[in-house]
């Protein structure tokens, strides 16, 4: 059991810069998200676009900004469960609440903040019957571990950064024996040089580009077998392969956080302005996640969240001492 | 008359984000700022220390970020009334405001957004008696322009940069006829190298340093004519001037704001948090010079109230328009 004094579900900006104002305060934070990497919606979005309503940035990249923000916060030194969704908030003894993953990882504190943004990233699948059936069998959405495709027949769909690169890996590094990409335009929506690289080994005669084309069917019996494609001239037609894996992005669903008995009004949970609390108490939302009169979802707004939220999280903890504020410049910034 | 869609009073760093915030939503600034220069707070006491609590820059000097400000806000264009203090906000025709400063220079807009931080610097006067009565006959607390001392016997009080800087500045360029720097202690609060800088003057008989004193009184007909000082040990003596100039900083008084007409609480406006309006529909009031329930007084919570209330500013000036928030990552920063 981990134990904290606050879980941050949600290591998007609002839940990074939250451990900053907790720090002031001498509360210690972990931060659950079901992303590899903390950033949120920055990093698995855009993290290479820059940002213009930072206030005090100019410009800034939305990777430079997660960047800078986790150096801000690493003197309080924040813990953080990568990889994993919170699925479930139970009380527990002493007014404190234990959070557990899909993967069964618990923590416990008498605090949690919600910053989870627009949910959880699932992955964007193509309308193919039977694709559920085949999912861990030969369909994957996710390349997390590219030597699962070592020897294999691989058919990649997609037009974005993710189907080019993990096309262009799977190939220059000599690990599937075969790789098809498809795509349904005939224009990338990818970085240029991974565009050409694409076309060059096309030429070259190692990546089987198929494009104006969709991915319609998939055929097997445990395991998959082939694919049929569909070709906008050419027409219907089956191909061999071990594995589907069709990269169309991540999207965001609220997920979990609908079932937490939170109050949730448009797709997000419902907060009180005065310290961003929830209905129930202990549990405050921050950020992309809550709505009030008013809201508006950007980074800016869910800095003033999390610092707001803090205060009153200390209250509850420490319902004794009062905190009177200090400035950084004049106090400084003294980690854990 | 200066005509414009929003007056801001105060050109902090509140004042000046929601120049870029209004600026998003074609909404032109004009501010108002009883200093000689922009930045509130930030310019006037601590420009060159450390803030660490701006999200995402783990420090950065008060005046660094000031100047980051003026970047990001130069492609609206505000316009700025400097060193004038705005004393009244009148109704007019049209639900128009029009704000008129000490100096009589009116400005004339539907919206008017008081971010007066902790109200207007004024200078901290010693407890000398008389001292009013030759206030611009001799007594000046701000120096404006140097060359008004050519020639001229010059008092000089205070402990601080100001103080020490100025006693260098009408020494080294030869502008007073003869210098005195009293000061209460023995040691100075300003830079090592001012007070390095002024030791060596006195050294050299250029500056004459009186410590351990204070002035006590003044004296003069029309014109001042001399200041008493007493000295710890040598005790009282008097000392022929032209000028006294007690530079002992400035101090914030909310001053004329607290004259509008808004509901004051704890000496700042009370506001409504949903858009942070006063009781005077299109009044608003952001950063330190407002108040709610758990109020915290930091930059970045400004930087929120100045961002939601210019979308209440927005709905009031159009109230047919609907308008949809936008990235700028989306849709850049398109200047006037
Ligand atoms: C293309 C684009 C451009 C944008 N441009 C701007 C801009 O210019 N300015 C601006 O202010 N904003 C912009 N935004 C919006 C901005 O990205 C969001 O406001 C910001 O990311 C919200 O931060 P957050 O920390 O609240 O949530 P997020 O960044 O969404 O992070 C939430 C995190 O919570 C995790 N999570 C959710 N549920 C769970 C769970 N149950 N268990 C574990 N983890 C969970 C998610 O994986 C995610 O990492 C832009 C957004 C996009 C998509
Ligand atoms: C030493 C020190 C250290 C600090 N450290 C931090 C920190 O680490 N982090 C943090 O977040 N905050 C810190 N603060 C607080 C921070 O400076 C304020 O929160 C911030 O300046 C508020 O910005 P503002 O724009 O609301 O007001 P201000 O910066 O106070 O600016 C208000 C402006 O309005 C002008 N004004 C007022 N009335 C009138 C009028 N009638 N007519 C014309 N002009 C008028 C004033 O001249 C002033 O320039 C610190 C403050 C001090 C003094």
């Amino acid at each position: 059991m981990i134990e904290t004094d606050i879980i941050i579900i949600g290591a998007g900006p609002v839940g990074l810069f939250t451990v900053f104002e907790a720090g002031l305060l001498k509360l210690k934070c972990h931060l659950i998200d079901s992303l590899p990497q903390p950033g949120g919606q920055l990093t698995e979005i855009y993290p290479k676009k820059p940002i213009y309503d930072i206030p005090g940035y100019p410009t800034v990249d939305a990777g430079e900004l997660v960047d800078n923000l986790m150096e801000q916060i690493a003197p309080f030194k924040p813990e953080f469960t990568l990889g994993e969704s919170a699925v479930s908030i139970d009380e527990v003894e002493d007014n404190k609440f234990v959070v557990t993953t899909n993967k069964g990882t618990k923590h416990k504190a008498p605090i949690v903040m919600v910053a989870g943004g627009l949910g959880v990233f699932e992955p964007r699948k193509p309308p193919v019957e039977n694709l559920e059936k085949y999912e861990d069998k030969g369909v994957e959405y996710i390349i997390k571990d590219p030597e699962f495709y070592r020897g294999k027949s691989v058919v990649v769909a997609g037009g974005g950064d993710s189907a080019l690169d993990w096309s262009i890996y799977l190939i220059e590094n000599k690990i599937a024996k075969e790789l098809s990409l498809v795509h349904r335009r005939n224009s990338f929506r990818g970085h240029l040089d991974s565009v050409q690289k694409v076309m060059d080994l096309a030429d070259a005669g190692k990546i089987n580009l198929i494009t104006e084309a969709e991915v319609i069917g998939i055929d097997g019996d445990d395991a998959l077998k082939s694919v049929t494609i569909k070709h906008n001239k050419q027409g219907e037609f089956k191909k061999e392969a071990d594995h589907f894996v069709p990269l169309f992005g991540l999207k965001p669903t609220l997920g979990p956080i609908a079932d937490w008995g939170l109050e949730i009004e448009k797709n997000a949970i419902v907060v009180d302005t005065v310290d961003y609390s929830t209905n129930r108490p202990g549990i405050y939302a921050i950020g992309d996640v809550n709505t009030y009169t008013g809201k508006l979802k950007l980074i800016l707004c869910g800095f003033h969240e999390g610092t707001i939220a803090v205060q009153s999280a200390f209250a509850r903890i420490h319902p004794d001492k009062k905190n009177v504020l200090k400035y950084t410049t004049v106090n400084g910034v003294n980690g854990f």
